[in-house]
């Protein structure tokens, strides 16, 4: 068997439980005899192309145990787009570190990244094993049921949407209504998991825009009015990547003359909310709010499914021992076994095959007027989000 | 003793906790000989002009009890500013539903509200006793050494940055700043709770802005470029109604032309956070995310501090014991009688004196520069708040 050292990187943006498997490789890999020792990339492919590399043997136990809770990427992480000029670079770096086995978390790209320098070492001779553990809120990645980090993040905008819905209903003689954007640019996996806040007729959320789906503004405002009618009040949540028919951004310009120079796409991807928010002020008058989170879905630890950082461990380990037994060039995936009782196992996927592109939600997880998910989504989501707090209304009898 | 029937109203935003104290009213006034029903007012004063009273007594004691966990207000909520033509109708409503016992949730207008309306009252020879239980996440309110629902706010907003920081920091590679937003426009005691989420020299927050102090755009980028030359990236929290020394909301126009038409201020108080975003980005032209939760801090109902639940339940409770021993005119206070450990008893602030403005952070508490508080303030704000969650901290030896 191939003998030497394996590294760990952390790729792209984190989630509540990528320290997880981080946790579960490194833990992995202390376990087998082919592995001497065990590295950290710091600042993934990028600082490791510098030769920032940390010794994660160094760690005292507990520390590599508390990563399991910690959010974050630990080891630092970045968004390098690998250049096939880099390639003679990590070579040297994997000679000098004298790696053998290659473990990256994330999400496509990251996977792309392995593939491609697992190909390289080929031709140049040198024997590189290369797995990948899957990672991304989004939910956006091929070959998988679902990503590690997904269920967490999901998790955080159900329980934000079910609260600010409490309150909006509260509050609906001072405030019309609340709109709730979530990150994901072209995937609406993560506003589609806002609908498991909903348990009433009554409940938020009332609208989710999807990034599947064209926006329509009259359809929209309409929908929006429908719901204040019968409500008083309406929840929406949209993701920060919806577009018009033509692919315009809706976060971009040309809702009103006042914006139309405005590049809110560039300010951080945060505007798709505050143009619906806009879009109704202008319409009807009302007072409302819009509530942008940006990266605190991707690492509220305090939120975190507990199945989640199962199964982000769990992928962890998995990549280890199949790197062992000399498995390479694969991700390692989640299977659902079922749903109610919800059962999963592990499976890999190739790593060309998850590097191609992006998962968008399937059709029969929208509804016929792409303005809510349908049952089969939730049956979907539900074990993947995990049951929420249930919280009390009063009857109400009048005196 | 008086003989009657009890009201009870929830005013003005809510809070993760406010419906505990509800809790502690409806079941202290459920042990009162002295009163007869306990009544709900839907949507505070307003609805109560309107007759809409609902029959406490006809819920299930389990749904009271879980009030205690419940966010919002479960009563509805309304943010009327009373006026001299309300007092007839208000009364005619007391003695319709025959009140001699009136409670309302709030912070100083609400506590205005009692006043005047007992005030009225008195002149028409209505006998009503009136006690006000405080309430507000900016904890400004006069009279109380603080309210509850801000521990809670606070906790929300010391996690949020805390996590977000963590993040912020392992993705220096690709994003360079975070800027969050609090709720709370005169008073700086919400972004103050930031500094709890800071254990180490560079952890978030860098920088504090208090609407206690005037904004310089000048000495704020100085401050942004001095941490991001020190840590590689930067961390700021603001206050929604900082302004520059004129009285001008950051929110608000002129800080490029672009935007200079912009009515920001009237969006929802989203936009300070913006502001800066905007100049730091035009500065220096880096990457980097503003976070704007709005009404999210103020239900986060997992997130509370459970020390809160129970101060905001008591306070409830106490409301109920005065007013039937005869006291009226007063609002429940919560006293600290020391810090560490942390022991605090109640105690009363008469109505009038509550409702005459609110509370700023005093200067003890804001460091010289004018961004970042005291050690001070972080004694004052620790019990409130609670101990945060401990994160691990990889020691990184170079391989």
């Amino acid at each position: 068997m191939l003998q030497g050292n394996a590294i760990i990187g952390q790729s792209g943006g984190p989630t509540g439980v990528i320290n997880a498997s981080l946790c579960g490789i490194i833990q992995a890999c202390q376990g087998q005899k082919v592995i001497r020792r065990t590295l950290g990339m710091r600042f993934g492919i990028e600082g490791f192309m510098q030769g920032d590399v940390i010794d994660l043997g160094r760690e005292k136990p507990e520390t590599i145990e508390a990563l399991r809770t910690t959010p974050s990427s630990a080891l630092g992480s970045c968004r390098h787009k690998i250049k096939d000029a880099d390639f003679p670079r990590i070579l040297e770096m994997l000679k000098k570190f004298d790696v053998r086995y290659y473990f990256l978390i994330g999400g496509n790209d990251t996977m792309d990244t392995i593939h491609r320098v697992e190909a390289y070492c080929r031709t140049q001779g040198y024997e590189l094993i290369g797995v990948g553990v899957p990672k991304t809120v989004d939910n956006d990645l091929c070959g998988t049921d679902h990503t590690p980090g997904f269920g967490s993040a999901g998790r955080y905008v159900a329980m934000s949407v079910k609260q600010a819905g409490m309150l909006a209903r509260d509050m609906k003689r001072v405030d019309q209504y609340v709109i709730f954007q979530t990150v994901g640019r072209s995937a609406g996996w993560l506003p589609a998991a806002a609908a498991l806040a909903k348990t009433a007729e009554d409940d938020a959320p009332h609208i989710i825009l999807l990034p599947e789906r064209p926006f329509d503004r009259e359809r929209f405002l309409a929908d929006v009015k429908r719901c204040h009618d019968r409500y008083g009040w309406c929840s929406v949540v949209c993701g920060e990547g919806v577009t018009y028919a033509d692919g315009t951004p809706v976060s971009a310009s040309s809702v009103t003359d006042k914006f139309s120079n405005v590049e809110f796409g560039a300010m951080g991807g945060t505007s798709a909310a505050m143009m619906l928010h806009q879009m109704i002020k202008t319409a009807y008058g009302w007072r409302g709010e819009f509530q942008v989170c940006e990266s605190l879905q991707m690492c509220a630890a305090d939120r975190v499914h507990p199945g989640d950082i199962e199964e982000a461990y769990a992928c962890g380990r998995r990549a280890v021992e199949l790197a062992a037994n000399g498995v390479s060039g694969v991700m390692v995936s989640i299977v659902r076994e079922s749903n109610d009782p919800y059962r999963w196992s592990l499976g890999t996927a190739p790593l060309a095959d998850v590097a191609l592109g992006a998962k968008p939600m399937p059709d029969a997880y929208i509804n016929g007027e792409g303005n809510f998910v349908t049952a089969a989504c939730l049956e979907y989501l539900r074990p993947l989000v995990g049951p929420l707090p249930e919280y009390v209304r009063l009857s109400g009898t009048p005196a």
